[in-house]
């Protein structure tokens, strides 16, 4: 019998993740910091909704609401960094679906594959091919796609180079067979992809200056940016007709990982793309005609955004309390998906309640995300809420509290510094607009 | 011989738009207004990079540079609309692959597949048994995720109704084999998903609701509002459990379609969701616990976009010029994919240039999406410059001249008044703001 296949989705994790999991927990020992940052990671991310409880170890990955604003975030900034901040740069949408081929993830009408293989009148073979015939596959990365967006993109810069075209959008791939788990396991994964087309005398060049622009747009939202680093392939892993790749990696607790490959192609792929019509290629650099060198630059985003949880652990020591320590996710402030907490403090339930509702609608309409804390119905203690809060990765905490409703003041604490400070009512709005403008303009 | 499948995606276009345009090109008849405005549309959408050439007759559909930008602006207002603007509504972001049925569209691997059949031990119908085992499938919408999510939101909520959770994702669906194309067919669409649970109290008042809030939101953007419109489901056409159903249609030119629905589906479906586990289901509703009725809002984005594009489209009698009409694409300026364009008279291009480079940049900086116009190697006359971008949807045509190096004015084209006005270079950027800014708080 074969084995059963995995029906989950193996993602964000890459298996280093599940191999350390796995050791330490047969093992039973912790493997020092890192573990304890590891299992620290997993139970705040579960705890505090970034991803559904048991996606870590069950290899299923389904975010939860703040996990799936982080995202939105992170592909937000990547979409401004890669086309609206820049002219040369055209978005493309294109399909899922892609040529079949070998390596390949299929997909198939359930009916039809029944009706195909229930025909007696077919051999096994034939009706093999016309499963095979019948079926459309999925892709595993964007750059087909792009190569395919081409020519017409040739018509929108008028065959000028340099230019580049850039997609968000979800990939499938097999998994490996070599650890864990079974054959035919398929990963999902939300891939970002600049794909840039420039002239053969300027490649190197190119390649170089994106691989600096994608380093420091990793760095730009770390807390510790020296985690996030360069290297590159080396000659022996570059396949035919690639010219070189420069790899963007992060220092996970167990090592290296790959967020982001750029890969110098030639022009092999563009050539094969459109086979026998190399005049329809041809761009004007300078007052040459060349066919352009192609420059990928493709990223996982789903690793990526596992990164930035990472990196923005942090445990610190507390300022304002006997005990020990204090976990904190410091996403950057642009990154993070709840900038503001609203609280009340104990006291006449119903007119404190109506002040934060004032609030909330306030800061929904400005568009600050907000956490409606103050609908919880099981009350914490002032050090329980900052613990949620600071887990949840919150920039500010707003407590309403007996005080606000005789003189309009608000205890305001921030998430970095503990700070709290007191602030009028009528201030609040626009303290928290000019923090989040000043942080987003870096 | 079974038919060959086809393998290009049916999306963004209903068969009714395909079976249109095949009669009026069969019989070479115009029906009218309508087909000439509906190949006005194709045209426009081709020439214009909204959409890939020969992707409408070819029913696949690749979204060239400004209708993917177009396709995410409309897709981040509804999410702006659904979630941010909202203190009970939670995005979450789940696994595309399901729980594999009669209807579904599976995934599998190419080799998997080959190996499996290829083994003679196996009969075919051991062949086939292990082929399902080993495949997942595709979802077709977003709902069956968001129940998922149930559970773990009822924390979040502290159990109190209501709250919505929302997520916009890509579902795969089996064609109908009703119309010309063969069984088989997958289609893609982009699909927003709005769950609602609320008390069994409300949900009738709920559905009602939020029909209107949807209703407001697809007329908020649109040139021709009265085309967007309410219908209930008949009763006959409703599914058992399910209590009511309305949907939000548009008025296409060759007759309504349905871009969004409504269902009330009662507390079925999230019974079925988890089978046996009543008590865990239950929500506080005032004093009362229950188990809440879910409301399930689903809109077909791909399908709204066009709408909004036909929408858009208007033919004007000129005023500045001699020719009798111009073909205008007067998209929201929230959602238009160019704001400005810039473009440079004649003279001393090398100067001009540099004048629109700087602006470039400028505008840039500030987020404003910017057509380098100014890049095009082969200058067209103002009418004509004027109508490809009328066509394109810009908002502003900016201008460049000589008499920009002297004194430092532009010429500023509005599409929407043609109002040519005169402006300072310092000034422009300002102006810029305030207006999209003023249109997106209307």
């Amino acid at each position: 019998m074969l084995p059963l296949y995995c029906r989950k989705r193996v993602l964000l994790l890459g298996d280093n993740l599940s191999r350390y999991l796995q050791h330490s927990s047969k093992h039973n020992v912790s493997t020092g910091n890192g573990c304890d940052q590891v299992s620290l990671l997993l139970r705040l991310c579960e705890e505090r909704h970034f991803i559904s409880p048991g996606a870590f170890h069950a290899r299923t990955c389904v975010y939860g609401p703040l996990g799936s604003d982080l995202k939105k975030n992170i592909l937000g900034q990547w979409w401004t960094a890669s086309i609206r901040s820049r002219a040369r740069v055209f978005g493309i949408n294109t399909s899922v679906h892609t040529r079949t081929c070998e390596e390949s993830v299929m997909i198939v009408n359930y009916r039809t594959v029944q009706e195909n293989f229930q025909q007696d009148s077919l051999t096994r073979e034939e009706a093999l091919r016309l499963f095979f015939q019948n079926s459309m596959s999925l892709r595993s990365n964007l750059l087909q796609g792009a190569l395919q967006q081409y020519i017409q993109a040739l018509e929108l810069v008028s065959r000028k180079l340099p230019f580049g075209l850039a997609e968000i959008g979800l990939c499938h791939q097999s998994t490996d067979q070599s650890f864990g788990h079974s054959p035919g396991c398929i990963s999902e994964v939300t891939e970002s992809s600049l794909v840039w087309f420039c002239s053969p005398r300027t490649s190197s060049q190119w390649i170089d200056y994106w691989a600096r622009q994608r380093l420091q747009w990793w760095r730009k939202f770390a807390l510790g940016p020296s985690d996030f680093s360069l290297c590159d392939v080396v000659e022996e892993d570059l396949k035919d007709g690639t010219l070189r790749g420069i790899k963007v990696l992060y220092k996970f607790p167990w090592g290296l990982e790959t967020l982001e490959t750029l890969w110098s192609l030639g022009n092999t792929e563009l050539q094969k793309t459109y086979q026998g019509t190399h005049s329809k290629l041809e761009c004007r650099d300078g007052r040459k005609v060349v066919v352009p060198h192609v420059i990928s630059i493709s990223g996982d985003m789903d690793k990526g955004m596992l990164a930035y949880l990472f990196n923005s652990l942090k445990q610190q020591k507390k300022t304002d309390s006997k005990q020990k320590q204090r976990t904190v996710l410091r996403l950057h402030p642009t990154l993070t998906p709840v900038k503001v907490a609203l609280d009340m403090g104990r006291g006449s339930n119903s007119e404190l309640r109506q002040v934060c509702e004032g609030l909330l609608e306030e800061f929904l309409e400005e568009g600050i995300p907000t956490w409606p804390g103050y609908l919880d119905t099981l009350p914490l203690s002032l050090e329980n809420l900052h613990t949620k809060y600071d887990e949840m990765g919150v920039l500010f905490t707003v407590l309403v509290s007996e005080t606000t409703l005789k003189n309009g003041l608000l205890l305001v604490r921030n998430r970095d510094t503990t700070v709290r400070e007191t602030m009028h009512i009528s201030e609040i709005k626009g303290f928290l607009l000019r923090y989040i403008y000043a942080s987003e303009n870096l």
